[in-house]
């Protein structure tokens, strides 16, 4: 199976490095991937800062690009890039919205409603219950689960998701070839193959601690609000809630024994004005969604509207 | 002991049942209740309606003012009436304050700054135990703790507030020579040693189902704010949560497990605006309220400001 040409190029320009801001600039100008990479360094220069334009002056590393080319080629893998009719209008609201990210399995679930639930790694059995059962609950409504494919809540929350219509996505912090932690191995493989994995990190990258929270603006940007399910005061899924607050997503929370450290997180952020959660039902209200009908019954999935041109959006 | 003659006039006042409305009226037009109760039924009638005036007209069942009488003349019984310098300027800011209401104990813990801690009567232990440790912290800062001696979390809050200089206040709704429920004897005999009991029935009052949800406006009448600790939505303790919302009082709630029906009060007052509580000084702080500096050190008692005459208050 051949790259198609745009893939290729909107590759080459994720390996680049180039910041988005200075990327949006030269899409203006030369219009697609392929034009800016066509373009000579010196018209390049002529739209954005030289040390922008220079990331582009040199091919990158052949290794790079084979793995990335040879990691396209595979049945269910893929790369989503500004202006692709299902890049997900949801991220285009966000501050940052990565110009490409690679993805495994059912791409058509980047256009489903979604809802994030994250939490603790090292969450209780009884929260990575709840976990997996709100997932489920809520993919029987229609609604795509998307997680972090961290150990615990995210990893339950997955598992949630899988069980019904709205499946699962699962934004990861290494490139697209890697999974992390191991442990979520078969996971990560049942995702693939039933939900989708996407990651905006280049193929051959490894967990880097850096990563991971910068991961976490896709979970909650993708999705219409966020669940804490069980959450540390020190908890990443604070993190998560926080940014979702910012990119304007309902924050729920569910809460705990006043004596329990894995509630104290929830409850910090429902003094912040998370909304408490007792029941999936209590989300879909909010979210002004029905509970699936019936277990079999196919889910009212409202579509997103097609989004806009992406330079007008950006 | 012999009677005051006010307070004697007070309790045959009481037993008449004359409604506060014309109480007030006839206290205006005769100054006292001594006055009162000597004006002639025709003097009454030009200031009240027939009905309200009838009342009056003939003096009270002499079995019943005898018994209150007698109750009155035991060491450490008291009555306060509107009025009185120690009549709690607190329950002048709700709608209907008591004229009058019994008291055993420390009637000196009246002016004290007070915070109600209610729940429901099944609670789970962990629940009892918290409300003990909270009407304890609470209390260790100068705070009297108020409930309504049910079983379960009220008798666990005046036991806690019992170890603390802020002592505990309990309102009954018996008479205030009656005990109920009768497994909480010992909590009473406690509190009228250690601290107060008080009552707005006549003396003799059994248990009345209609008297319980009445005695609520006056736990949170007294306090600064009230603390749901575990109720169950049907929990009298809910009700008592909404009218110190009505008396403009801080409503606080404890969370817990989705799972548990004794959280399930908390986690809708928590919806409906109360503030979550993890800790004491959460309460505390919101109060504005230093926490004990040691266990032995007096607290820090902000005296309530004289009342104005009731006159000018109701």
């Amino acid at each position: 199976m051949n790259v198609d040409p745009r893939a290729a190029a909107w590759a080459r320009l994720q390996l680049s490095d180039i910041a988005p801001r200075p990327l949006v600039e030269l899409l203006r100008a030369f219009e697609t991937p392929e034009g800016v990479l066509a373009a000579t360094p010196a018209e390049r220069r002529r739209w954005v800062p030289t040390d922008a334009a220079a990331r582009l002056d040199s091919p990158p590393d052949a290794a790079r690009l084979d793995a990335t080319l040879a990691w396209l080629r595979e049945p269910g893998h893929d790369l989503v890039a500004w202006g692709d009719p299902d890049y997900p209008a949801s991220l285009l609201e966000i501050g940052d919205p990565p110009p490409v990210f690679y993805c495994l399995g059912r791409r058509e679930l980047l256009t489903r409603p979604a809802f994030a639930i994250v939490g603790s790694r090292n969450a209780t059995p009884q929260g990575c219950a709840d976990a997996e059962a709100f997932g489920a609950a809520m993919s029987a409504a229609g609604l795509t689960i998307v997680s972090g494919l961290a150990l615990g809540i995210d990893a339950a929350a997955h598992r949630g998701g899988l069980t019904g219509v709205g499946s699962s996505i699962a934004v990861i912090g290494t490139g697209p070839d890697r999974v992390y932690p191991a442990r979520n191995r078969a996971l990560a493989h049942d995702l693939a193959a039933k939900g989708l994995v996407i990651s905006e990190f280049a193929v051959g990258t490894p967990p880097l601690k850096q990563n991971f929270p910068r991961r976490n603006r896709l979970v909650s940007g993708l999705a219409r609000g966020v669940l804490v399910v069980e959450a540390t005061l020190s908890s990443g899924s604070l993190i998560t809630a926080r940014l979702a607050a910012e990119q304007g997503r309902e924050v729920f929370a569910m809460p705990g024994s006043i004596h329990s450290p894995f509630s104290k997180g929830g409850h910090r952020l429902i003094r912040e004005g998370a909304k408490l959660v007792e029941i999936a039902q209590d989300i879909l209200d909010e979210l002004g969604m029905a509970a699936a009908a019936a277990p079999s019954a196919d889910p009212v999935v409202r579509a997103e509207p097609d989004p806009a041109p992406v330079s007008e959006r950006l």
